[in-house]
């Protein structure tokens, strides 16, 4: 690709290749399809799902809801925790759309309730062990308050239980991810039984890229929510969850300094457009690998090619003797992200194969791009 | 503050002070004053410099030059490597102002000056112990070749030599700060003697925050340019550049969850809102410590209360167990950033202790205040 600045380019291939693996393993296991859009934040992508018949989608901010509901989406699941400061925006997106939210607190439930003005549907968010946000998988006592409070207000109808299994991040084997994915869900299913007397045909939804891209049995789960798997990257290389080749974006950098002492070049293309996740990769810390680019993208990334640090708009790249030979100022590297979900969000629009620019939620104003 | 979602909040008061502090150390020490503007990327934060007289103005890509020169500015330094695929926004921007650029490699000034249409002024940018970009200060052969290339073109005027001693961010006590600053002053004037007899009246500047805020005896440097001081942050105080009450922005973040089991709360602020930087503080791995939020911005930092892992749009924060009983959901905690050029950067706007909205270089759609 010919660029002149760091740019994101975007494999429409490797993508809906992405997209139809996904899409398939749901059907196959006759799950509802929620893909979360916080990855990709596009329109233009999100098309390539609604082209798949794909309807109901994940976000994770009020903004992102009201980005996709523009663009005609109809049933839109925040996978955030309410936010009771934000009660304006909800009612303004709940009478357009079927929202569904998560609450973790039952103080959440007393205030959305008597503030809202149309009807919204409720996940209990459930800690299946990542720690982050939920009630806790055990914590009954909470998990039926929640719903009980759910089920006295009038607005709130009570959706299912979700959960995040975040800590799939913390595996590094297919074998790993399948012990945090059963693990979780036998856990969001024993919460789901806590509170099946309370109401009936409740959703049982899952949300990380990871256990979804390995796991096969899905019995028990009937909705998911991955988003990462649209892109995926080096992160979820590293765990195991796809191959290198699945990756579909990637920064073309331009080369701007070269370093004979250190057999390093600089490129274009630092921590305001990669963000600043790194991952350790065959006994090193990187922030990205290193691949050729060519016409409609970029290569088969090069052995022991990769970024090894980032300042604000540098890259410093980190070469074998013989591609730093080859490698002149001037010419354009493209690296495969750590993060792809921080990366797109940090440069807010992607360049497809064919030569346009497509759409992200966070587009700046100085990054306009053609 | 009043806010429903992560705002950043800049302490107006705190930043001018920051930037009387060192303006006048450039005055007493007769340097010229060219400060970063890559922090705070604001055209009203520009003005606050402007108005004390400040006339010559740094950044790190050609495209913040360009939203600077909009704004007025008429001499503006690219501290990144001369990017030969931008010739034509060189070009362009050459046009309207004192444009000065660095050069590390000899083939870019071969590059640069055939296709240059009005006059630069070139910085060579030497690495004084970095390892980033810059020919090595004691390389004389490529010093002195790419001097004389210089010489030798038309449109390529030499200014001087240009270090950013980025291993200052290593230090961990003003001591070691001024250890880097002292090696650093002798390597660049070494690098700059190598050159005087092909070019009168050398400029010597540095550009990095640390050594910058620490340093008082700046004889044989001409010009600085440090960014970071505008904010400080984090990172700053634990390097010793800083103190924490030297802070002028922080995250106002709304708590969305709480959970009794762990004593910590989950406040709207992601790695979308800070960026990813963490920092060794106390023993532990951080990213932002908070503070309570009050009518003009935020108060003392919390002791033992900082936020201990960023997702996307999630912040958990570990509070004491005093503070966890006192903050409520829907309230609002201000975060103080580990990097905060990353941190203003990733949010596009600030919002003044007066309640108005001023901008940044990176606004983005989505994020259009008010």
């Amino acid at each position: 690709m010919k660029v002149n600045k760091p740019t994101l380019v975007i494999d429409e291939q490797k993508c809906k290749a992405n997209i139809d693996r996904m899409l398939n393993k749901a059907k196959k296991n006759g799950l509802k399809f929620r893909p979360h859009f916080k990855t990709h934040q596009s329109r233009a992508v999100g098309m390539w799902f609604k082209d798949k018949g794909v309807e109901a989608i994940t976000v994770s901010s009020l903004g992102m809801a009201s980005y996709f509901e523009e663009a005609g989406w109809k049933e839109i699941t925040v996978a955030f925790p309410l936010n009771v400061l934000q009660m304006d925006q909800i009612n303004e997106l709940a009478g357009r759309v079927k929202l569904n939210l998560l609450i973790d607190n039952v103080e959440v439930v007393n205030i959305a309730s008597s503030q809202l003005s149309h009807n919204v549907f409720i996940y209990i968010e459930i800690d299946s062990g990542a720690g982050r946000t939920g009630a806790r998988f055990d914590d009954v006592e909470v998990i039926r308050e929640i719903a009980e409070a759910v089920n006295r207000s009038e607005k709130l109808s009570l959706k299912g239980v979700y959960t995040h299994a975040g800590h799939s991040y913390q595996a590094r084997s297919k074998e790993e991810i399948l012990k945090v994915f059963n693990l979780t869900r036998s856990r969001i299913i024993s919460a789901k039984e806590q509170i099946e007397d309370l109401s009936a045909n409740l959703e049982v939804c899952i949300g990380d890229t990871p256990t979804c891209s390995v796991a096969t049995d899905f019995e028990g789960i009937d909705a998911i929510s991955p988003g990462n798997f649209v892109f995926y990257d080096l992160m979820q290389t590293s765990i195991g969850a796809c191959s290198l080749s699945d990756i579909a974006v990637a920064m073309a950098c331009p080369v701007v300094s070269k370093n004979k002492h250190t057999q390093e070049v600089c490129v274009y293309g630092g921590a305001v457009h990669f963000s600043k996740d790194s991952e350790e990769w065959e006994g090193k810390t990187i922030y990205g690998k290193v691949a050729r680019s060519d016409e409609r993208g970029w290569g088969e990334p090069l052995k022991d090619c990769y970024i090894k640090s980032l300042s604000q708009e540098h890259g410093i790249v980190k070469l074998t003797s013989i591609e730093f030979e080859r490698i002149k100022i001037g010419d354009t590297l493209t690296v495969l992200p750590v993060h792809s979900c921080l990366t797109a969000e940090a440069m807010g629009y992607y360049l497809t194969s064919n030569g346009d620019f497509i759409d992200h939620y966070a587009q700046k104003n100085r990054d306009e791009p053609g």
